[in-house]
């Protein structure tokens, strides 16, 4: 069985206890055995509570965040770098007591469309963040993955290229890349010669579609991205993401541009999703397996 | 030959006289047969001198532009509509007078990244204000073109479906669809069955790659785009369009987020997009033809 | 649920009645709803008896074949042409008599690698043949569909467009073509485009890999396949077709060149295939319904 | 410039001074640097005389081949190996003194449809000879490089693994895979990933499209090819193959089913293909660069 994930977002934008129950139990229901919990808010919800339901579903659990404009570690303005860091500190720690063991998602910026390009005084801002923040993840068990997006959601990382290049200025090692198809079919010139490029960095992975609808009724080439993971040897977690206005979270579905419906049945999607990523994932590994036997 | 254009902004952000007869030479002298001006500033040059150059350089022209906020006519605010209905009959008139037939764009809406989803009063505020201007231009001889963009750009159009529908709403025959490869990449289910089902509603055609840069090196199928032309039976101008942040203009530059160079010669990416535009063209007729001949 | 058939040589190829009533009971347990048997001998078997059980496991059937080089109806020898002329009238009355509505293959010549280009002469022989072949099959409520196969396999009809000029040669409302996305893969300039092109002319189709083996393992580009048979309205049986030298009929495996394995379990490549084609065709709907939706 | 070679066959079926004159002349004349002789019969023109000219037009050459059935090396026959080893040193010989240093094509097997499968014996009678061969290559300066074709060509090296295993078991390091498009695209599970599993035993590389015809209009995925030549290192020679019944060559158009014209102009077709492969290895070496550039 596929190390497959699922992003809460399929079923609720929201934090109360009641919504997140529902999701982890359908999650659990169709197969999945991840959760993704974007955006958090601690004070909405029992962490020891959620903690133990994970354990009880049996469910992994991968907490990802994109900073605000007012807590972006790219800004030059240090007291907004503070803000972000302490954001960042406060996510590692949730992460570790929800019994997760990575930290994604935009958590070198803000999430959001930028008003200007980047700086060289932001990129360094950032990376000095997250080296400190690293060393924390690591006496916490969490590893950190830059999730690359389009030019739309950050100015910071576009490509896996700058993934690549902001880690190695960082110089740790429990830094990782969370890569994502919606993305890398925006901004990358080949995604799998990046998902390849990308090799034992690559720590996080979202599947989702182009117009991040129903996965197959979009442009992504899904057997290339499932060839290179195979030839790329990663053996973690793939969540699914999908957006439809029928689900709604105030800052994400603006953030993110969801417009339109793309599905109205989240258990449809979902279940789709994980017989389409299940049966591309073993195309894969039979393509592979073909090309080494004669 | 093909009708080829290329956008001007390959070669400059700039309204400047010098700035645009530098562009319109460069076209020229590479073989292309049409230019468009974005976001033209008729206070910045002499249309009756532009009219003329273009005409000596056996260019033609289409006009496009991306109506700003306080202009948007999708607006519930009936001040900010009337603002964008104004811009928008005077850039019939800019159009008809520099000799051009067509007017494209986001002319529907702001071009930008709307901070809330649509709502049906802005739609038909849009609507109504495309209907009258309609009326004006056919009397200018100039088609309106409305140019379906990706979620980031706009909150009204985003799919070639969302398009035919906004035209039946008007009425009028002498709207048509400006589709772009860029955007329908990240929208669209299936961009080649889009074309073919925008068929003769198609009034002008935008070639740009996935990620702005050199045709052949991002995602965008171009055979596939070639082809459904081709089905389409399309015969009007095809333009290249390549952001490089070598190139600004404040405003469209972060409007489109191009926050990276893609190329620095532009010179070398407009003639690499003719022969690879033309060769594709070649082949998709080709492909067309042997597959009616025995 | 999709009509779905199954090539009776992925589970034997034998005419013995133990192993025809072993494929019938594996494909109707899988949910296939059609078998086809290719060069059936009918001195191997009891007609009645197959028909009766063809009925009792719900199963539609397509009767397939090739004409041998002794009885190729492209020949300019008027006794091969005779010979090739009887077996068709014989197969037209076996479909028949087993409760079928199609007779399909490499009926109009031999099927085998040709010593020599076609001849005027020969396709005149076979259109002739084909003519006459229809008449009487329209008595038994039968269609003849030609089988578009690969320049190794026949040497008269090896594209889309020659097997309509074929049909239009004879004047016949009632002969199809059977296109196979494996032959296809290797001729056509564009399959999806043929396939939009045959048309109401498409009676049978069969889905095959490139290399004979698992679905989604080779070349061939099942999405666009899958596209081009929603928008050409095709509603009719697609038949999965696979050959491993597992399983293995002297005449047959030779002729289609079978020398490896591409797998060695028939109900798993089988059971994969339904699953596989029916999640292709949903998504193929999904984005045909998404291309008309606002 | 890149390394492109072109196939004598584009040209001429023939092996008279005259044509093979002829065809030098257009292939350096169109930017060719190497051209390739298939089949070529050494009683029938001057091998002195062709060196000459070669280095004379400045072109590079290499020399393919296929055995006949009654010289095949895969045979259990040892009077028909005998033949074959005879042929082969012959080859070899001539390749030397033409001033090439690849030898090619189908040396390990008939070329042809096999009426029955392979054995394990002529399996390593096949190797034996090679071994053999590849010492007498290895002092003639010449390297061997088999051609994996598709089943209805060879029944013992239809892919990529059971090439490299062939290489494997003569235990020789100037025995390389000579991989050829067309074939890849039936035989292949994965054609990119076959030859970056390749790699460096990768020899020699034909550019031929699905049909045979133009380039660009047929479904071979060229700009996955020219990524993986890209990715693999590869920087050799590659050489573009038609075949069209314009040109004929008794044996070879028979052995390859050339039934129909896919093109009438040869000039056009050579021309056309130097810019597509030239242009296609261009974008992949950019996209190469775009997937390591921050």
């Amino acid at each position: 069985m596929e190390k497959l994930g699922i992003h809460a977002f399929v079923w609720t934008g929201s934090s109360a206890a009641s919504d997140l129950e529902a999701a982890m139990e359908k999650s659990h229901a169709l197969g999945y055995r991840l959760i993704e919990f974007p955006r958090l808010d601690p004070t909405k919800f029992d962490i020891a509570w959620l903690a133990g339901r994970l354990r009880e579903f049996e469910l992994g659990v991968v907490v990802t965040m994109g900073l605000p404009f007012d807590a972006d570690i790219s800004s030059e303005d240090a007291a907004v770098v503070q803000r972000g860091r302490a954001m960042l500190h406060d996510a590692v720690a949730v992460t570790r007591d929800l019994g997760g063991g990575k930290l994604g998602g935009i958590i070198f910026s803000a999430h959001g469309k930028y008003p200007a390009p980047p700086t060289r005084r932001g990129w360094d801002n950032s990376v000095g963040v997250l080296t400190g923040l690293a060393e924390t993840a690591r006496a916490a068990g969490v590893t950190l993955n830059l999730e690359v997006v389009n030019r739309f959601e950050s100015n910071v990382l576009n490509t896996t290229a700058q993934g690549l290049a902001f880690i190695r200025d960082t110089g740790m090692d429990n830094i990782y890349l969370h890569l994502d198809t919606f993305h890398m079919n925006i901004e990358e010139a080949d995604p799998a010669q990046a998902i390849r490029a990308c090799g034992d960095r690559l720590g996080y992975f979202h599947i989702g579609e182009s117009n991040r609808g129903f996965l197959g009724s979009g442009t992504v080439d899904f057997p290339a991205t499932f060839d290179a993971l195979v030839e790329a040897g990663y053996d973690d977690f793939v969540t699914f993401e999908s957006f439809s206005s029928e689900v709604v979270d105030r800052d994400l579905s603006i953030t993110c541009g969801i417009w339109r419906n793309t599905w109205t049945d989240n258990v449809a999607v979902a279940r789709h999703a994980k017989s389409y990523i299940e049966e591309r994932f073993a195309e894969a590994r039979r393509k592979a397996v073909a090309a080494r036997t004669p």
